[in-house]
This record gives C-alpha cells, structure tokens and sequence, in this order.
C-alpha cells in the first residue's frame, strides 16, 4: 500500500462538476489500495473575485485581513470535495492550513512553510479517511494569524505535505499534460518530457517554465520528494520530476523556456571602483525589486555600463529608486526597456556537452535574431533579445537540439 | 467609556458599498471614544449560494463539511469589514469563531455556544483595536473541528460575546426597524416598542416575530445583556429589549404576532389510559419533531382526540412516525391540515389583567374568525385558526388592544 499526496488546481474544480470528476479520480486511486491525501487550490476564479472585492472597500489592504478573505477560497473548495467524496461512499475529511499544521513565517502574502505538523493528517489517515488540505494557506506560529503562501503555493503545501508523511509521490494535477520541450503554443512539435531532474525544473521555472513553481521544487528537491505534473482532465502520466539519472544526463537539452514579464535596465557610466555595484544591487533588493540577470562589461577609460533584467510591473519602482542612486554614484544615466524577451536553453547534459553556447547562439544568429545580452548556470544558458523575435527564436533554438528518446515522449 | 458589541445581519453587508457603510457607522462609535466589537454574518445571499454549491455535488453532505464550507461566508464578510475600517484610518482586526475562542458542542449545523473564550478579542480591545468577529461559527471543544449555531446564530454569537466581555449592550443592527406591535405589512397602523421585556421577547420569537431568534434572547436574559434592536440603515434607535419594568407592566399587550409555518395534526379516538399521550409525544419528540402547541379535550366513552402542531416541513415525517403508533395505541386515526395560521397576543400587563384572553376571543368572533385550537402562557394566548383568515385576524385583535404610550412610539 502506497501513500499518495495528490495536488489539484483552481482550473481543476471550478465547478461541481468538475469537483465530482475530482471525487472520483481520487476515489479510483483510494480503492486500488493505496492511502490519498489530497491538497486543493480556490475553485476557478474565485480567489481573484475575492481580490476584486477586497480593491472595492480598499485601496492598499492589510496583508492580515487580505489572507483571512482569500482563504475562504480553498475552504470552500476542499469541503465541496469532501461531500462530493462521501457522496460516492467514502469516508473525507478536510483540514485548513492550520488544522493541517501547515506552520509558517509571519509574512501575510508570501508566507515561507518552516514546519509540518502532520498528526491529525496521520491520524485521519491511519483510520482509513481521505484527507484534503487546503492549499496555499497556513498559520503563523508567532501570532496565530492565518496567512498565505502567495501564487502558486498550493504546490508548495502539496510537496511540504508529501514531505511530512514520507509519500510515495506527490502528483501535481493541472490543466497542462505535463512539462514541455518548449512551450507547445509556439513550438507545435514541441514534445512532452517523461522524466526531467530538480536541477533542471528549477532552472526551467525560474526562466520562463509556468508549469510549476520554484519554490515547490526545491522543496522537493530538499526533502527528496518526487513530483509528477499531470493533467487532472485525461490519465496521461504527464512528466516525474527526480533526482538526475544517467538517462537524463545523455540528453543534451531538456528543453526551451522564454520569457516576456522582464524588462532590462542599463545604467550608463558608472564610475569602476569597488563597492559601487554592490551598492547598486543592495539597494535595489532591500526595496523588494527582484533582480535577475546581471551583466557588466569591461571598462573603458575608467567608466562602464551595468545592464540587468527586472520584472516590468517593477519599471516605475526601480525608476524611482534608481534616481537618487544615479546621482549618488555619479553615473551617466540610466536607461528602460520594456521591449525585450528572454529565451534560454536548460539541460543538465550540458556540463558533459562543451559548445552548447555556441550552438545556441549560431542558431539565434541564422534566424536573425539579436542578442542583447547572455547568462548562463551549469545547466542553462539565456539570452536576451527583442519581444517581437521570441518566437521565431523558440523555434529556431528547440529545432537545432532534438532531445533524447528516453526522456521524452516520441 | 463604553464598549458596544455591534451585530450587522447578512443584509447589511450584503455588497462592497454596504460594507463601507457599516464600516462608518462603527468608526463613529470608536470616533465617539467608545470600544466596539463587531459581529458580521455572510454577505448577502451567499450562504444560500453555498448551499447550492454543496447539493450540487451531495444529495447528503456531512455535517462537518457542510459547517466547514458555510464558515468561509462570515470569514469574507469579516475581513473585507476589516479592510473597509482600515481604509478609514482605524485599526481592526477580524477573528474566526474560533480565533474569538467562541466553544460550543459538536452538534454540526445547530451547535451550541457553551463558553466563551474572550481573551484575545479583550487583548485586541485593550491595544485600542476594532475587533470584528465571525458570527454563527465556533469550534468544538471536542473534537477542534469548526461548527455552525444554526440561523440567526449570528444573534447569540453578539450576545454571548457581549456577556463574556461585559459590553455595556449589545445592538443587533439588521434591515428592520426594530420590534413592532404587529407585522406593519399586515397592519399598517403597527407601531415600533421603544421597549420590551426578555420574557415578551421570548414569547413574541417564539410565535412568530422573525426579528430576533429566541436563543439569542434567552442568553441575553441568563446573563443581563441589554439587547438592542435597530435598523442599520437609518440612525433610529429601534427596540431595547431588557428586564421588565413597571412601565412595561403597565402596557397590556405587547404585540400581535402570527406563524404560518405550522400544521395541525389530530389523533381520533385515543383511548383514555394513563401513559398513552407520553408514548405519543415522546416517540414524535425523540425522532427530531418540534411539537408547538398541544391541546387535549374532555374524554367522552373512555376515548378523546388529541391536536397538536408541528412545522408544515415535518409533516411527512410525522406520518411516518404516527402510523405505526396509532397501531400500537389503538386510535381511531389521524388527521392532518396545513391550511392553518397561529394568532398570539403577547404582553407582561396580562398577569394583572384578567380578561384579557376573553377579549381576543371577542375580537375574533368579531371579525368571523374561528378559533380551532386555544393555548396560554402567563404572558400569551395562542389561538389556531384558518390560515386563509390570518390578516384579518391579527389585524382584529391588533385594533382591539391599544399599546401604553411610554412603551411604544406614538
């Protein structure tokens, strides 16, 4: 008998119908032997009808009220799934993030898990029960406040719960079949992955990848849980995310991710001596702008340029903190651009794989495509280039590195 | 200082602009240098539409999962309260039932209030904070499990906090103006009780005034909470309800209430032995049916006919628990009749006013009304007539009591 943590998204059961085709899934798991305990998302739309109401009676709400109001959603969510279980004669029962033990940081909006106390989870499911968590929600252990974990966290929850009770696996069940070799709306032979690395979906998630969360796979990664992505609407199997095997590192790519929510930033003369970056970057961070790709060049005559990529809805606030900055550094001036895309190649055959770079590049170049500026890890390599060439780019990259049989699906 | 604990009903927090509204009016009284606690209940219709939501998905759902879906209405209503009073330059903070420390037993749906756990909501107050609290919900003390108090919980959850904190009175804010001599759409002429007793209260909830659920009432008596009734959409005052007083004694009646949610049921032909009535109504009251009013006449050749009412909504259920009981006790039959209406008068002045029921006899036969079924209190006389004859009746008994001036508006 197995264990199975199963995770279902807010596109998953939005409606009652969709909520009894849920019922039943986790039904046909629980009568093939094996124990579930299920982790539920808000039913479709409901968390932004929420937010919409909350914008009506407030222009900037508390962070504590706000997550006392979203986590309504999820409440409602699990107990329609609840009665929807017991409707075809088995015994449900759902858990807040709090009665879960889903412990947490302070932080209302982007709370971090720092504990599971799974014992009423445990004790549920020792006595047979189907469990269901709400995602996304927990309890801060410092002021008893319930919070939330922010977008996407619903996984995190899924994968920290799977954690807690040593599962078997934790199914992440979505409106996609899986993870892709490229996004398949702009690469129509783009190709489902069977099996990619923790490594790999990290850096995939973090370029571009919408499919699942960072901070859900790190997590698993941490705690070495393994995910399967999955679409709750078919029996696909969809894409298990593991530790790498030898069959992953053969593969050379795993696939192609983009990206057109970053702007980039290119602050002009600024003066080489030691310490000014930092205080660039520092500065910016503290004020909760996320900064991604950094890329500095060789100086001329004492002055260089510092480019970096920042999300667009951040443009006025890095405006704002960038100009005294501009002034207190004694540098030229600063410069935004909205206009940009970012395409980068992920793969942990890579590292085996010397010249990627250069193939990835020569690919861009015959499509006639620009590049702006270049980051890489040991497993990825982005470019930035101009938003109106992102697809043809997609295109041109996921052509020139075909991916291997194994993993993929063919 | 005074501290207040204020009730807005469904109603009136019924969409964002409502909301707003309420939250003024509650700034105002913290603005006028008095602590406020506030109990809100769901928006609007919203509970009705989670119903909906659950019979789509369970023909029978679990009373846990129903409490625990139907609880994430008052956490809305709560935290957009919070935000709307937040916009306003104040500081508030919403708790759940639970957070409130609002215990009752386990009974889902119709649970009841057995203590309440005031210290972080007097913690809150103490920090100068507007503190708002989920009506109709709490948490089991046995099993942790979130429970419901049944409609008009949202009542006994303002009152049995404003016992617990010794709130100087407790407003039940709602979309009527207050406690009126008779229903004003049947009896234009109907006049608003400035002041009413717990005891008339009582007796009017019980037969049919809709205002006020008796169980809020009741707790406000066993603890001296002065309740009071009012409109929260105009600045009026409305009804207070506390202990009697001589004034109160003075008024002969009260008001004229009238109940057409019940059905007669007639046992023909009982034999008159000793224990045969205490078989019938404990089977009927052990199975869940809330018997009202029960009438036996005089026997005549050793058998009598007993009448008692029930809600129309049982009646089916009380078919089934008769038929195999008029068996047993050998009765001649059973007859059932829905088409009925009950007419009270209820008033504290009656105890020193004989008369007074042969008055509203009169009043009845005046009218061509007649009197099916008659029963009596110290402070009400119930009288079961046709239901088709209600208006006219209670509009006949209504004119033929004048109310005390100092009691009623004028």
């Amino acid at each position: 008998m197995a264990l199975y943590v199963q995770k279902y998204g807010g596109t998953s059961v939005g409606t009652a119908d969709r909520i009894k085709a849920v019922a039943k899934r986790v039904v046909a798991t629980r009568e093939a032997g094996d124990d579930v305990c299920v982790v539920v998302s808000a039913m479709g739309d409901s968390t932004d009808d929420l937010i919409d109401l909350a914008s009506q009676v407030s222009k900037n709400p508390p962070g504590r009220e706000m997550d006392m109001l979203l986590t309504a959603g999820e409440r409602i969510s699990m107990a329609l799934l609840a009665m929807a279980i017991h409707e075809l004669g088995h015994v449900a029962v759902s858990f807040t993030g709090s009665q879960a033990g889903i412990i947490t940081t302070t932080e209302h909006g982007r709370a971090k898990i720092t504990e599971v106390r799974a014992h009423r989870i445990k004790e549920a499911l020792a006595e047979g029960q189907i469990v269901i968590v709400a995602g996304f929600q927990g309890v801060s252990s410092e002021t008893l406040d319930v919070t939330t974990l922010g977008r996407g966290g619903s996984d995190t929850t899924a994968v920290a719960i799977a954690a807690a009770l040593e599962a078997d696996r934790c199914d992440i069940f979505t409106d996609v079949d899986g993870v892709y070799t490229a996004d398949p709306r702009i690469v129509p032979d783009a190709r489902l992955l069977r099996r990619v690395s923790y490594e790999e979906m990290l850096e995939m998630a973090a370029s571009g990848a919408r499919v699942l969360m960072s901070r859900s796979v790190e997590y698993g990664r941490n705690y070495g849980v393994a995910i399967r992505v999955a679409s709750s609407f078919t029996e696909d199997p969809g894409t298990l995310i593991t530790e790498a095997d030898e069959a992953m590192e053969k593969a050379i790519i795993s696939g192609v991710t983009h990206d057109t929510s970053e702007a980039k930033v290119v602050v002009h003369g600024v003066p080489d001596r030691p310490g000014v970056a930092a205080r660039l970057f520092r500065e910016v961070a503290q004020r909760g702008v996320n900064v991604d790709m950094i890329v500095q060049n060789v100086s001329t005559a004492g002055v260089t340029d510092i480019s970096f990529t920042v999300p667009r809805d951040d443009i006025e606030r890095s405006r704002e903190i960038l100009a005294p900055l501009i002034i207190e550094i004694a540098a030229k001036g600063v410069e935004f651009d909205s206009g940009i895309a970012k395409v980068s190649l992920v793969g942990a055959g890579m590292k085996s794989h010397p010249g990627v770079a250069a193939e990835m590049f020569a690919a861009l170049s015959d499509a006639g495509v620009n590049i702006e500026m270049i980051s890489t890890s040991t497993i990825r390599i982005s470019c930035i280039i101009r938003e109106a060439d992102v697809e043809r780019a997609v295109r041109a990259v996921h052509a020139a590195f075909p991916a291997t049989p194994e993993v993929v699906d063919v």
